[in-house]
This record gives structure tokens, sequence and C-alpha cells, in this order.
């Protein structure tokens, strides 16, 4: 790739501003108060993807937000490479912890990036990293070095579950056809250790509201005689983790494949540093399932955690009340070949027998994913390892994540192919937090990078 | 009493729209942004006292609200009666369950109410109740019935712990000099069934804070790493209840007086209709203290209970966050002689050691109480007992109550005098909860009742 260099010296302040624009409009999808910037941000990608050098792209309406489809065919005989991102971006809140605006971004220099990060939310997840495909193809087609063809998805639900994506893919597979999917939406271990993401975690997200009195009551009255359902909620949660922090859900660990002590004794070699880790989140100590080293935790082991709790009085002072309600958010990430819809059957059943008599229980289903693994032998890993060694300088560790990107099992599933993860991300980046920013280095580094993935892609291909 | 019934029938519009009048002003003590309202409430009750007849009112002003303070002497050599109530009310949320607006008061019919209940937030706690005093000393200064003195404490700090009021005694012991005080913050069985509240439960309340990591973090790539506060906070409420539901605080119970077997089967005699309990709140089963009735479990029994609790995304929709901290606000009932303070350090003392190493935790104390018997032999006790047999027909049943009301142990350590509490008010009024209400039988019931009190006792002392 000819000129790489040159062309990022040459335009990476524009680069760096359309991305800065792009980062400004706040499609949250979860809140649908912002609608209206959301379908905005619809628009400014498909006109980037013309700009960048799309033939055609089209806003694609769908019950929910619409997916915006872009390609450039060169050649029926090439390969093709879809490339799979979302412009909408998770709620900033808590809003009191940014040092700066979520929505109004600025750059500044950290004692990881030196060069300046964009603080905004979004930066990382995923704007950043799906704009460095956008500008990728840019260098491509204006240096006519484009290998293969290439065909843009990016679409505006990831953040609250992508449930208009199914029926997308399964209207559009023709249109879609493809014989590799990349997605750039996850992290390298650091920028001197390039990795690629080989293991995502599936999802299973579940609401619970338990009921007990059906009024709030005066704790001094009735305190002591009722069911108080956030005692009593607490005391459910509580009960999901044993002694050993092991899920205690009959059946949850039923299709875990266990990974094998090869396999753990390779993963272990990868750098990981705990009292760094520890430092860099304020913790004396680590927490989870008994036999197992943290990245074992945060990788290939299933999990459930709270991500929400609320009931009864949380404002100023003192209110000695027993509420009627009491409400959680919990998710449970998952293995291969955990599926998620059973496993949120297998918990509500659960949560539901496990309920004292006197509460009643609701549980309701969020949106899930499957797990996924990717094959290292594959034409795709093998591309997309030899452009991170091209451009880094050393061979990128496999690793697998403990985030979920649940439509990769649906992409093999619908549209017949693999999904390679080229992140740029680091964990530092704090996506889902307060002050989420992405590395000037990374974004450019990222824009270097890919398009020798097309190149060693097509070579491999032929 | 002569001519009371007459007295009631000619003016009892009036007495309601007064009440009325009082209820409209938001007097939330709990929510500064009510600050004047407060101070406006208090201004309306020192000019309803003189024009009840006080010969003497002021507004005493305290490092927070003020206290408003009447009196009519009619001899020196006769008793003097201080009551005590308080202008403040509970904060009225959730707003969204109120039938109709909490300081917008309407009357309306209710099974339990056919004469009709006032429909406002303090219409039961209290301001109905220490207004039906106001009423009772006007009808005896207007007819000339007044047996002994009179002087009014009514304050503007309950609901958030009267902190200003044990200066406010120490520094005006000899203007509050008395023989014996009257509250109305407390109930009764039912309309049929009249009873004296002879015991309150002391309150213990605190505030607790746990945090993790030191920013909200993605739960995929650190779910099952690290530790999650809500989850943790859930195991740590959980613990301190065993499978019985005793509180599992070391020291906790040490000093608890257990109540005699021969005690317990008086109480046992109070009508209690467990079904009409349960139906009334919709729970399929009460809940608490193994070996303990339900009556026993909310009057004679300590308790813990978590007043709110919230953490992490509690918003619309799905957010896979660990949060960086949890809080939740837990309050203990207490009984003779457990001691507040004692009870706090304890259960600070425990609830941080039972952290594990991974959180940090903040305990936080707020207002508490000490709990309280009344003795029913005392000349008090007897001339209320003798003024409900006189207006209901029947003697009133000893009770003792969940409730706390911290400040009557306070009276007896700095003014040296004991409590009656002359409860006019039903469980079904829902106080601290939405849709409070008072009956206006019982507001006038009690407006009948308490110039008995006076008669009987100002004859039971010489």
């Amino acid at each position: 790739m000819e000129q790489i260099k040159d062309y990022l010296n040459t335009h990476k302040d524009r680069f760096i501003n359309e991305l800065i624009d792009l980062l400004k409009i706040p499609s949250v999808s979860a809140d649908s108060a912002f609608s209206e910037d959301v379908h905005e941000t619809a628009r400014v990608v498909k006109d980037a993807l013309l700009a960048a050098g799309c033939d055609h792209a089209e806003i694609c309406e769908t019950k929910g937000y619409p997916v915006v489809y872009g390609e450039k065919m060169v050649d029926p005989n090439l390969p093709t490479v879809l490339v799979y991102g979302h412009y909408d971006v998770q709620p900033p809140d808590p809003l009191d912890l940014w040092h700066s605006p979520p929505f109004e971004p600025v750059i500044k220099k950290t004692d990881i990036h030196p060069d300046g990060a964009i603080f905004a939310r979004g930066a990382c997840d995923d704007k950043g990293q799906f704009y460095m495909h956008v500008k990728a193809l840019e260098f491509m087609v204006k240096t006519d070095q484009l290998p293969c063809n290439v065909k843009f998805m990016i679409e505006g639900e990831e953040e609250v579950g992508s449930d208009s994506l199914e029926d997308f893919l399964k209207e559009n597979q023709k249109k879609l056809s493809n014989d590799i999917i990349l997605i750039s939406d996850t992290g390298m271990i650091s920028k001197d250790v390039p990795s690629i993401t080989t293991g995502l975690r599936g999802l299973s997200y579940v609401e619970v509201e338990v009921t007990g009195p059906n009024r709030d009551l005066h704790s001094g009255i009735y305190g002591g005689a009722v069911p108080n359902p956030i005692n009593i909620l607490a005391k459910m949660i509580a009960s999901l983790h044993d002694g050993d922090n092991r899920i205690t859900i009959p059946g949850f660990y039923d299709k875990v494949e266990e990974v094998s002590a090869a396999e753990r004794a390779e993963m272990a070699k990868a750098p990981f540093d705990l009292e760094e880790y520890k430092k860099a989140l304020d913790i004396d100590d680590v927490y989870g399932e008994k036999g197992y080293t943290t990245p074992e935790r945060y990788s290939i082991r299933p999990t459930l955690d709270v991500n929400g709790i609320w009931g009864g009085y949380t404002g100023e002072g003192a209110k000695t009340v027993i509420a009627s309600k009491a409400y959680a958010k919990i998710s449970m990430r998952l293995v291969p070949n955990q599926d998620p819809n059973e496993i949120t059957e297998l918990f509500a059943k659960h949560f539901v027998s496990i309920a004292p008599k006197g509460v009643k229980v609701k549980v309701t289903p969020h949106h899930g994913g499957l797990p996924y693994v990717t094959n290292i032998d594959s034409i795709g890993y093998k591309a997309a390892a030899k452009a991170y060694e091209t451009t880094f300088g050393k061979t990128p560790i496999p690793e697998r994540t403990g985030g979920s990107i649940p439509i990769v099992a649906l992409f093999e599933q619908v549209l017949g192919s693999k999904t390679i993860l080229m992140g740029f991300g680091l964990d530092s980046d704090a996506i889902h937090s307060p002050n989420e920013h992405f590395g000037v280095w990374n974004y450019l580094k990222g824009i270097e990078t890919i398009p020798y993935f097309y190149k060693y892609f097509t070579e491999l291909s032929q």
C-alpha cells in the first residue's frame, strides 16, 4: 500500500475534523429523545461513504433506526469485503463525571496518548473505529489501490440490541453477499502489543421487578412484618453466586465448553499485569470465579452482573419507607456453547422459583447474543494478522475478549460469512463510561493498517 | 365537657376548611426547595394558636426550621399540659401514584370513611392530628371550660430528625415546664376499637455507599473479573438477616428486653385479622422473624429494612455497565433497651467488616431515636383512657406500635415529663405513602375527645 503514510500525513487533520463533526451529533439509540439526532447521523454517514468513493450509498429504513449501506464494486471476480459498524452510541450518563461534555469533542493529551486523544461519547465505540474504514476506502480509491470489492453496512441500533438487523440481513442477503466481514469495535492489548480479538462472549440481559405490598408503607408501622421487596431482591441477587463465585442457576454451565489446559497455557503467555490492572481501577483486589485467573474470568468464563438496581426512596435525606417495588437490570456474559435464549429462560425460571411467597416477580428479557470464536487458520485471520505485522512490526496476539457483538453469530447464520475483528481501541478508552476517548495515534494507525488487510485478503483468496 | 357535640356541629365546616388551608402549604422539611413553604406554615400555625385562644404565641427561631410556641396560662396552681406536634410533612413522592395532587386537598368518601376523608400529604401525619388540639383549645376557651394550663410546641423538622429540638428544649426548660406531654401522631386499631399507643420503637438510620472500581466499566470487558459494587452490596444486605430472619449484626439483640409470655398473651387479645392484613396489602404471605406473630413483629421486635437502594443504569432500556458505586438507605427499628447510637455503631462496624477486599465502604449515620414504653398506671394514661371511654363508649386497648417518635425519650430526659400518645389516625390512612388521608369522623372525634383528657387529668392530679 504505497503512499499510505504520506496520504495520512497530508490528510490527517481533515480525518480528525470529520470524525469530530460526526461525534458532535448525540446519536443515543437507547433514549427516544435523541431520535432526530440518530437519523441525522445516518445521513452524515451516507454522505461520508459517497465522499470516500462509494459508487452507491443509501439509507435503508427499518422498523427501527436505519442501516446505512454503501458499496464500491470493482470486479465481480474479486473477493468482497463487508464492513460492519454502528453509528449509534451509548447513553452518556452519569453526566457529572465527564470532564468535558460528551458531545463536545476535545483533544487532550494523556500519559497513554501523548499525541492526544479525542474525548467524546462514541469516540472509540464505534464512530472512531468504523470511520477508520471509511478513510481507508478513501485512500485506496483516491490512490487507485482498491484490490477488491467493498460494501458497508453501518447500523443505528447496536447499543440497544440491533433489533432490526436480523430482518435487514434476511431481506438483503443478495445485496450483502460477501466473502468476509470486517468489524472494528474491539481493542488491542496496548499500542506496542497489537492483538486481534478471536472470541466474543454472548449476552443475556433481563430486567426484574419484585413487588411486595401494593403500596409504599411506613417502615415503623409495618417494618418487620411484611415482605420488603428491596431486602428480598438483595437476597435473591446474592443467591445467584455461591461462595466460590460460581453462578447457581441450575443448568447454567451445562453447555459451557471448557477451555483445554493447553489453550489456557497459551492464553497465559499474553502480557497481563495484575498489579497494574488493580491500580488502574483503584481496587485492592480483583473478584471472580474461584480457580480462574483474571484474564480467564473476563474472557472464557460466563458471568452474571447487576447493571442497575433501584427501589424505595433515593432522594435527599432520610425517608422511612418500605417500597412496594424493587427493580434490577441483570446481564450475563456467555461463552461457547451457551445459548442466550436458553440461558434467559433458565434465569427467569430460577429467579421466579427462589422468590418467597409474599412477593410477585416479573422477569422481562432484553436483547441477547450468541458467543463466537474465530478460527485463526482462516485466510481472513491470516490477512488481518499480516496487516498488523506490516504496520506494527510485530505479530498480533490472538485474544478472546469479554465483550459481546451479538450480531457476529447472526452474520454467520444469515449471510454465511465469518467475521474478522480488527480493533484499534484500548481498555483505557473507557467505552460505556464517562470520558470515553480514542487515541489520535490509534485512529491513524487503524487507517494505515486496514488497507493492508484488503491487499492480503485479496492475495490469499487467489 | 358540656356542649362539645353542639359546638362541633356548629363549627365543623370551618374546622375542616382551616385544616384544608393548612394542608395546601407544602411544608416538606426534607427538601430545601420547600424552605419558604415551611416557614409560611409556621406563621399560619402561630396565627391559629392565637385565634384559638392562646394568650401568647411566637415563632422561635432555631438553627433549622422554627418551633411555634403558644400558651394559655390559667392558674399556676393548676397542672400544665404541653401539646407537641409537627407542622412539617413527608416528601410526597412518588407523585405519579397519587390520585389527587398531594397539596390540593380533596374530601372523598371511602369504605372505611363513609363520611369522607381529607386526602393530602400531612392530612393525618401530622397536621390533621395536631390541629385537633388547636380546635379543642378553641372549644374549651370559647365555652370557658379550660380546666388547666396549656402550652403548645409545634416544630418543623420531625420528618428529618428534629435536629434542632434538643437545643430548643435545653434552652427553654423553664418556659416549657409541664406536668404531662400530649402527642397525637399515632393511630387507633379502628373506628370501633379505640386504642392508645403505649410503646414506640426506636430508630437507627444509616446511608451506605459501596465503591468498587474507580469508574463505571464495560460489563463485557470487565465482567467476572472485578468487584461489582451492586452485586456486593446485595450480598452484604442479604447477609444481615439469617434463615430465620433474625438480624446477624453481632451484639444487636444484647440489650433487647424480652417481653414476657404473660404480656405477649395480653397483646394477643387485641383484635387482629391476618387474612385482612394480607388482603389489604395484596400479599400472599407475611414475612418476618421466626417465632413471633405479625403484631409482635411490628411492635415488640427490632427490625432492619432497606428504605432505598440505587446504583448503575436505571433508565430506559439496557446498558451493560458495571457501576463504580452502589448505595442504600437502611434503617432499624429498636425496642427497649436498645440504644440508637450504640446500634448505629454496631451496624457500621459490622457492615464495614463484611465488605470484601475489592470494595470500599462508607457508612453515614442519619438521625436516630430511643424506644419508649409508657406505664399504664400513670394518671396521664388513666386520664386518656377515661377520655376515650367517654366519647367512644368503650375502654381503649393499650397497644405498642411499630413507629418511632424519637423525641419522646428526649422529652423525658430534658423536661422530665412523660408523654401520652392520643392518636386518632388509622393504619389505612397511608401516612408516608401516596394518597395519605384522614377521616373527617376521626378528626372530629379527636376534637371531641381531647377536652375530656384535660378534664380528667386535672381531676386526677388533685
